[in-house]
C-alpha cells in the first residue's frame, strides 16, 4: 500500500482497537499544545474520537448530557485539535489544542484552579 | 481557627470530599513540575491521595492489581509529589511530580508516545 511504502512502521488508526470502560468511554485530557497548560480532562467514545480527527474540533461525550459535546460549540470556548495520542495501555489519550478563551466552564483557564497545599485548598485563579 | 485566620479563604481539604466512580475512584493525571510534559494517567481511591499526601511520594490504585501502587517502588522510577491540585467537578486529579527515569512501563519518558498522523499510527519516542 502506498502510505506503508511511505513509512514501513506507521499502521492504520482505529479508534476501535481503544480499550474502552463499561460505559464505551476512554478519559481524554486536553493539553494546550503552546504552553503545555493541562486544562481538562473528559470523555470521548469511538464515534467522537472519528469526529475529532474528521473535523479538526475536538468532540466530547458528555457523560450528563448523554450526548457529543463539541467543545465550544455554545460557548465559543472551542478546542482546535493539533494531535491526538493514544496511551501504552491504549485506554486514555492525550489531546494536544488550541484552546480559545477558557477551558472551564467557570470562566477560569483550565479546570486545576483548586490546589492542595497544607492540607488546605487554596484557589489559584479567578474567572475572566 | 489559627490556619483560618491566616487566609480566610482557605478550606481543609479532605479526600472523601470528591466525587469517585462506581469503583471507589477518580482519574489522576501526572504532570512533569518542570516541563510541563504529561506523562501518565492513573486512578486513586481516597486512601491513596491521603498517602500521596502524607508521604510525598505519589500512589495510585492498581486496578489491574487491586492494591496500593507506590510508584516507583519496584522499578525506581518513583514520582515526587510537588502539587496536587482538583477539578472543578473534583472527579478529577492533576498531580504535578518530579519524575525519576521514564514514567511509562515500556521505558519511555512518557505514556503518550502513538501520535495519530493522517490516521496513522506513528511512534514518537523509544525505550531507554
Amino acid at each position: 500500500m502506498t502510505d506503508q511504502s511511505k513509512d514501513p512502521g506507521a499502521v492504520p488508526f482505529d479508534p476501535q482497537s481503544l480499550t474502552y470502560n463499561d460505559a464505551g468511554l476512554v478519559p481524554a485530557i486536553a493539553q494546550d499544545a503552546g504552553s503545555g497548560e493541562v486544562l481538562m480532562l473528559a470523555w470521548m467514545n469511538a464515534e467522537s474520537i472519528a469526529r475529532t480527527l474528521e473535523t479538526g474540533r475536538v468532540t466530547y461525550w458528555s457523560r450528563s448530557r448523554q450526548a457529543f459535546w463539541i467543545k465550544g460549540e455554545t460557548s465559543g470556548h472551542a478546542q482546535e485539535l493539533v494531535e491526538l495520542r493514544v496511551d501504552c495501555d491504549r485506554d486514555c489519550l492525550l489531546v494536544l489544542v488550541r484552546q480559545t478563551g477558557p477551558a472551564c466552564h467557570t470562566g477560569r483557564p483550565n479546570c486545576f484552579y483548586t490546589s492542595v497545599r497544607e492540607g488546605q485548598e487554596v484557589i489559584l485563579s479567578d474567572p475572566a
